[in-house]
C-alpha cells in the first residue's frame, strides 16, 4: 500500500487467478493495492457468446479474458490515476468491451470486446499478443493472460445421474457441468496435460502475492490447478498465496456446498498445493464448531483461516474495497476487519 | 503543400466525398497534401457485411465509413508523421479494422471495424460521436463523417428491363442497382429529402478544397448531390471544387459509359452544382474530338477540364501520389503532369 518507489515497481506484484464475475471483483479489489496486477484467466468456457465464437472460429473463448481486461480498465483506482478526460474515455471503452449487441440476429448477445479480441487473435495468431495490443490501445495498467494458449474443455465425473447413486458418469463441457442435476465429484481438463501460458507461469513465479478465487468453483477456480506447469509455478513461487472462498453455493456447480467442502474439493484436485491464507466472509460460516472444521480444512493446505467482512452487506457479492482492505491487512499481518454494520471507511 | 504555420491550420482544409475504394484512394492522396482531411461518406450501401448489419440492427451501414477511417489511419503520410512504434501500431489497427472474420459461421466476412463501429453507434446512439471516439482511440488525424445521419436507400429508374426499351422500372437498393442488367437512368435517395449531417455541411462550408469522386458513380458519387442540405453546402462553399472521374466504366452501374457520359449523368442530377476542375486520366479519353466533347461536358459545371496521368500505369486504379501531385499542381495553377512512362519522382 506504499507509494511508488523511484525506480522499483509501483506496488506489490499481484497475480489474480480465476474467471468470470469472481475474477472481475478480485481484479477491482487488487487494483486498490497496486497497479502491478496480472489476471490469469480460465479458457474452458463453452457457454454464451464464448461458446458460439469457439464453435465458429476454434479460438480461445474470449469472454472471461474480455471481462478481466474491462475490470482492469475501469477499476476505480485505474480511473482515479488518469486525468478526467482520459478517465471518461476509459469508461466508454470499458462499456464498449462489455456492450452486447442487441437485436435478434447473428450478432445478438455478443459483447463487442469478445469480437475485438477474437478478431485480433485471428489476425495475429496469438491470444497473448492480441491481449497485449488491446491493453496498449485502451491504456490499461496491468496485464491479462490466458491460463493456457489453447482452448480447453472441462470434463467432470458426476454422480446422482443413475439409479445407483455410486455410479459416476463423465459430463463434457463447462455448461453441461455447471447445469448438471447430478453431483460434480471431480473435473479434468482436455486436452490432458494442457499447455500453460509461459507468461502466466512467469507472472506467478515473480509475484509478491497470488490470489485464487472466488468464482465458479469447478469451472473457474479448480481449472487453475489442473494445468501442470501452472500448478508447478503455484507450488514453487515464493509469493504469498491467498484463497478467497465463495460467499454461497452455486445452484449448478456446488449446490449445498459448505465453505469447508469448497476447500476439500480443491484439495482433492491439488494435494501438493500450499496456500498461506484462506479468506472467508464471516457471514457465510456460523460461529462455533463449523469454524473449527473450516480451520482444519484450511490446514490441509497449510493455510491460516481468516474470517471477516468481505461481502457487500446483504448481498452474496464480494465488495472489492472490503476485499482489498482485508488482503492489505494480511500483507501487514493484521487480522481481517469484522462486521461494522456498513460503517467501514472507504479506501482512499 | 507548405509546412505547418505557427498558429494556423497545418495545411489546406480538404473535404473528400465518395464511398468505397474510390474514396479510400482519394483520402490516401489528399493526406499527402494536408493533415486536415475530412471524409464524407455515402450511407446507402446494402450489400455484404454492411447489408447484413443494416438488416440486423437498423443502423447506418458501416462499411464505407470504416474504410475511410482505415484510409486516414494508414495513409503513408499519416504513418510517416508518427514515431516508428506508433506507426507500427497504427498499421496493426488499420489491418484490424479491415480484417474480415474467417470461418463459415454467423461472423464470416464481417470486417472487425464494421462491428466496432456498429457496436459503438448502438452504445452511444450517434454514428458521428462513435466515429469521433474511434478516431481518438486510434489516433487518426482527420475526420470521417456520414453524408446523412440516417441509413439511406438508393432507388433507380432503369430501362432495358422490358420488351419496350423506353419503359423504365424502379429498382430498389444499392446491390440491385449495381447489378441490374438494365441501364440506370436516374437515382434517388429514400427517404426523400434525406437529412444531411450538419457536421458534413459545416466541413464543406469551411473547406479550402472539396474533392468529389472517383467511385461507383450512381451509388457512391451521385448520392452526395442528392442530400438537399449537402448540395446547398456544395453550391455555397467558397472552396475550390474538383471532380475526379472514374478511369473506366463499371460493369454493373456504368457499362459502356464514356467519361463524358459520367459528367452528363452527374449534371442531370444536380444542374445547379458548379465545379472548378474536372480531372481525367489522359489514357481514359482518346486525343481529338472526344476531348473536345469532354471539355464541353465539363463546361456544363463551369469547370475546366484537366487531362493528365492519374492512374497506376497499366491498371484501372488511381494512384494516390499522382492524384496528390495533380491536385496540388492545380491548387498552384499548374497543369496536370502528363505521362512520363513511370519516371515520376515520388512525393517527399
Amino acid at each position: 500500500m506504499s507509494g511508488p518507489a523511484a525506480d522499483g515497481p509501483a506496488g506489490p506484484r499481484i497475480v489474480a487467478l480465476g474467471g468470470g464475475h469472481g475474477l472481475y471483483a478480485t481484479l477491482t479489489a487488487m487494483r486498490f493495492l497496486s497497479p502491478e496486477v496480472t489476471a490469469i484467466v480460465t479458457v474452458a468456457d463453452d457457454g454464451g457468446s464464448s461458446g458460439r465464437l469457439r464453435g465458429e472460429l476454434d479460438l480461445i473463448p474470449p469472454g472471461d479474458l474480455r471481462m478481466a481486461l474491462a475490470a482492469l480498465l475501469v477499476a476505480p483506482t485505474a480511473l482515479a490515476d488518469k486525468p478526467a478526460a482520459a478517465a471518461e474515455e476509459a469508461q466508454l471503452w470499458g462499456a464498449l468491451l462489455q456492450h452486447r449487441f442487441g437485436g435478434h440476429g447473428a450478432l445478438a448477445g455478443h459483447p463487442i470486446g469478445n469480437l475485438l479480441l477474437v478478431g485480433l487473435t485471428e489476425l495475429l495468431g496469438d491470444p497473448i499478443e492480441a491481449l497485449d495490443h488491446l491493453r496498449r490501445l485502451f491504456d490499461v495498467t496491468g496485464r491479462v493472460l490466458p491460463m493456457s494458449t489453447v482452448p480447453l474443455v472441462i470434463e467432470a465425473d458426476v454422480t446422482g445421474l443413475e439409479a445407483d447413486p455410486r455410479l459416476s458418469r463423465a459430463i463434457l463441457g463447462q455448461v453441461a457441468v455447471a447445469t448438471t442435476p447430478g453431483k460434480v465429484r471431480r473435473v479434468r481438463l482436455l486436452p490432458d496435460r494442457a499447455p500453460a501460458s509461459p507468461e502466466a507461469c512467469s507472472a506467478i513465479e515473480d509475484a509478491d502475492l497470488v490470489v485464487l478465487g472466488p468464482g465458479s468453483w469447478f469451472s473457474s477456480v479448480i481449472p487453475h490447478v489442473l494445468v501442470p506447469d501452472q500448478l508447478d509455478a503455484l507450488i514453487s513461487t515464493s509469493a504469498r498465496k491467498m484463497l478467497i472462498v465463495n460467499l454461497a453455493p452455486e445452484p449448478g456447480e456446488t449446490p449445498g456446498f459448505s465453505v469447508e467442502r469448497h476447500l476439500h474439493v480443491l484439495h482433492a484436485h491439488a494435494d501438493r498445493l500450499r496456500i498461506d491464507d484462506v479468506l472467508v466472509d464471516e457471514r457465510s460460516v456460523p460461529a462455533g464448531r463449523e469454524r473449527d472444521h473450516l480451520a482444519r480444512a484450511a490446514a490441509l493446505f497449510g493455510a491460516d483461516l481468516h474470517l471477516g467482512e468481505l461481502a457487500v452487506p446483504g448481498r452474496h457479492v464480494h465488495d472489492p474495497e472490503r476485499v482489498a482492505r482485508a488482503v492489505a491487512g494480511l500483507m501487514d499481518d493484521k487480522p481481517l476487519p469484522v462486521q461494522t454494520d456498513g460503517k467501514h471507511g472507504r479506501l482512499s
